[in-house]
């Protein structure tokens, strides 16, 4: 079938929207009708070229929602006519990753993923004969998108609105897992969150559930700050004012500084700033932001010696099928609010300036629609 | 008093035997008459010169064990005659940090302590009126030593042999102490040690204790594979003998990582390779050994969002007080062997002999014996 797509034809240029070609899904496979797509920093990075794992060209886009079309021999989670909100992180439930109970990284799929096609290593997109590759096993940025029946989790409720929860596809979820599954913050803790797009907002809102007694927000964009307040946050420090380490400032202002904290930008040297405002002797820095490749982080061992723990979160360690059912839920009853984070709407044609105002700070989500 | 001390006059230089003058202990105070200790590589780095934070002329030394002789003003959880050793880490059970519940890390008396000083910002020791600064709080190379009395614990038992537990003073409370409290290791799990000297022996004995599945003891000098071998280990690597990262060898030998791995050298390129042999998901490293000043730790942050977690312990996570006579009672049940950890026995008087056996790798711990 046809597909309107906005295709990445090569790194550092824009996208074109372009009608390529889909083809059925295969054993495993869901064809899926995308009605709403988010762009995210990650979508920016590989489109950048800096990620040394991108493919071109490609579907981008990896935080959507839609509704089941078609599904492929063997498919029994999801039927036509379902709404749907692809993984990236998916999870099949079997491997030895799934099984741990120690982590959401599902190795099911994850070679032929990371190489931009299917688990039977050929791709469904092409455009005037040549293939095109999937992203993230999800692709949003095609109306029609073919993914794994593992990256997939159903929303059950028929009123949910797909215009907001395809926001749970990365950012919000990522945030709001970190805090939970990750730092495992728990009540009074003093927290500081380095960042705040859409992801460190997310990890304010997951500490105010997790009623941290102070939660630190930290950007060079004051712009930020208003709505970091509104999510919860207690403090509010422009590192660019101070003539010091920001992690000097933060141990100064906490006595010794936080009990968690977040990285939320994927910058290497904040990384090193987040460790190391925190507390001695538990004190744990969670990594949330994609570094850019070959960029690497350090710190003296002596600030893990002395206790200090430093992690990372992907999917904010969301085992998607599992848990996001829950996080709808609580979106629908008024404990996440997903609302403030879309600061735009585009129609889906207007994809490029949705990157245009990621890249200028003005945006913390805009959300794209497909329809006509 | 008069005391026989080992002297740490210079940086580089071997220690030199005098006689010191030892003050009265003051207020929190006691007077310790030491009968063994044993020499532990950070003494050595110390008095290399390396350590940044090393203060000259002192009286090293923080394995060892003796007899109370005096208390001072307000000392009460010890009285003359009690068998104790000092502990580097104390413990005061009041401040923030033994509060915490969540570290061993007491901060009484850090700031003085870290000056080689006592509480009161001054030194008990001196020779020709010049004063000698502490170390560690416990300054064990000398017969006689004042130390906090919250940096002491008691030996109940009277059969204990000092000549042994002594060992408790350091390395093998560290080692045992980072699988059960810092790591947590389970049973059944996958593991690393890298470095086989007191403390990575230690750390196997722990590992026994906790039935991990598979212990892979790393070392460069194989003459150390014989003891790992009887304290638990299963598996043998010599780094030297493979053309390609370590990392890479462990991780293709256990099928994607280890659970947990330990560092117990102080060497940064070790702390990465021990760090990125941990399996996706879930591997843990635990930074136990000491690195040069100025020295740091490097990785891709890719290696903590993909679910491995950095580190590090100090004592191994052990509240001297509180948790030694526990570990001094399964020595004497046999749960503990501390036995095959002294590999040498000296006269006080040969000290710098004992520092030549740790350099050149042929001893694991010397014990040293003041008694005439």
């Amino acid at each position: 079938m046809k597909s309107r797509a906005a295709v990445a034809f090569k790194a550092g240029e824009p996208l074109q929207i372009v009608e390529i070609d889909v083809e059925d899904p295969k054993a495993g496979e869901v064809l899926v009708k995308i009605l709403y797509t988010s762009v995210c920093h990650t979508d920016a990075y590989t489109l950048s070229g800096a990620d040394p794992e991108g493919i071109f060209p490609a579907v981008l886009g990896h935080e959507g929602a839609g509704v089941v079309v078609a599904v492929g021999e063997g498919v029994t989670s999801v039927e036509p006519g379902d709404h749907v909100i692809p993984l990236y992180t998916p999870e099949c439930g079997k491997c030895k990753f799934c099984l741990s109970g120690k982590t959401n990284l599902c190795g099911a799929i994850r070679e032929t993923q990371g190489k931009g096609l299917m688990p039977d290593g050929t791709t469904r997109f092409s455009y005037n004969g040549e293939p095109i590759y999937h992203y993230m096993g999800t692709s949003t940025f095609s109306e029609y998108t073919v993914v794994s029946e593992i990256s997939l989790v159903k929303v059950e409720d028929q009123e949910a609105p797909l215009d907001k929860v395809c926001l749970f596809g990365c950012g919000v979820t990522t945030g709001i897992g970190a805090v939970h599954n990750t730092a495992k913050v728990e009540e009074g803790a003093v927290t500081a969150v380095f960042g705040l797009g859409a992801i460190g907002l997310a990890v304010i809102q997951g500490l105010t559930q997790a009623k941290a007694s102070r939660i630190i927000a930290i950007d060079m964009n004051e712009d930020k700050f208003e709505l970091a307040k509104k999510m919860g946050a207690t403090d509010f420090i422009n590192p660019s004012k101070f003539d010091k380490p920001i992690q000097e400032v933060i141990v100064e202002m906490t006595d010794g500084g936080v009990d968690y904290s977040f990285e939320c930008i994927g910058n290497v040297e904040v990384m090193r700033s987040a460790l190391e405002c925190c507390h001695k002797g538990w004190g744990q820095s969670i990594i949330i932001g994609v570094a850019a490749g070959g960029k690497e982080i350090s710190t003296r061992p002596f600030q893990l010696v002395t206790g200090r723990v430093w992690k990372g979160s992907a999917f904010g360690g969301v085992k998607g099928r599992t848990e996001l059912p829950g996080m709808i839920e609580d979106f629908m009853n008024g404990k996440i609010d997903l609302d403030s984070f879309i600061t735009h709407h585009l129609d889906f044609k207007d994809i490029n300036e949705a990157f245009d105002l990621l890249h200028k700070g003005e945006s913390i989500r805009t959300v794209l629609t497909y329809e006509e």
